[in-house]
């Protein structure tokens, strides 16, 4: 699994080949297709692997623990790498991981939208609801990945996303969970 | 141009190839070359005519003209999928886009900067800076794009942007250039 991460974040997955996932790990290709038949079920894969590991039960996440994310994503370039290659290419015609993510940012941004309901009630200090409030902050969380993985050197990802929470504005005391 | 952008939007840059152009344009990939003696320089080509299209002079861009920009960017999924596929895989290992989206990146933080200046002066109304708010704006706008390329049904891109510009707060009098 960690070597077709880093091959898809070196080559994105239509540069990605078997074979080379298979070199990497000293495995023959016919080694590497008894586990996985095809490079798009080694992608599915690939793409439950990360739901595993960054999955949090539903309620459990906080504006400031989703801070701490963006703190913990800027360490690990490689993975942020992968899924940002993924989802650009993922808007190609025909593009296999395609309804992964359009199921998955359709959650995301249910997910943020309870999240800020449970932070700032029914609206937000600018008057928003908590509803158009979410793409706003999973598109930040994206937008934020794409400069800084081009410039880390100009980009401090963390430091800009806890700008954007300043912008969101203070939680009501007594919101919080 | 338009029959490299259409291949590139439906596979990717990595997935297009020179004969597939060659074909949707009744060439052969022998007189395409005459034109573009690699894949790569078709590829900075199209980037270039991209940066033509929609340069405007420096100072003349304004934030009510960044939503109308929005609205127009809907309105030709096109285009907007070709580049951010183009983004996404900008970011794998050696590909020939890196160097023109890292420079483009920086010179958009750059010029958003300075249009927050014009309109917000020194402080946006939540204390930020206008060039640690500019990252924010860029990054909200790919990230959108992401979102409506996936799920046009679901997320109405030019309302959450002016959504993002709410969040921002209104200018004060007499700033707007």
């Amino acid at each position: 699994m960690r070597a077709a991460l880093e091959v898809i974040a070196e080559r994105g997955y239509r540069g990605a080949s078997l074979a080379a996932v298979a070199e990497r790990v000293g495995l023959t290709q016919q080694g590497l297709l008894h586990h996985f038949p095809t490079k798009e079920a080694l992608l599915v894969a690939v793409l439950r692997e990360r739901d595993d590991w960054d999955a949090l039960p539903s309620g459990r996440l906080r504006l400031d623990l989703l801070a701490s994310l963006v703190e913990y994503n800027a360490m690990r370039p490689g993975i942020i790498q992968t899924f940002s290659a993924l989802l650009g290419e993922s808007v190609t015609e025909g593009h296999p991981a395609r309804g992964y993510f359009t199921e998955r940012y359709g959650e995301a941004r249910a997910s943020m939208a309870e999240l800020l309901r449970a932070e700032y009630g029914d609206r937000l200090p600018g008057g928003l609801t908590p509803e158009r409030a979410a793409p706003l902050v999973v598109a930040v969380l994206d937008g934020l990945q794409y400069q800084w993985l081009l410039d880390p050197e100009s980009v401090d990802m963390p430091a800009a996303f806890r700008d954007f929470l300043t912008l969101l504005g203070e939680p009501p005391q007594g919101h919080a969970p």
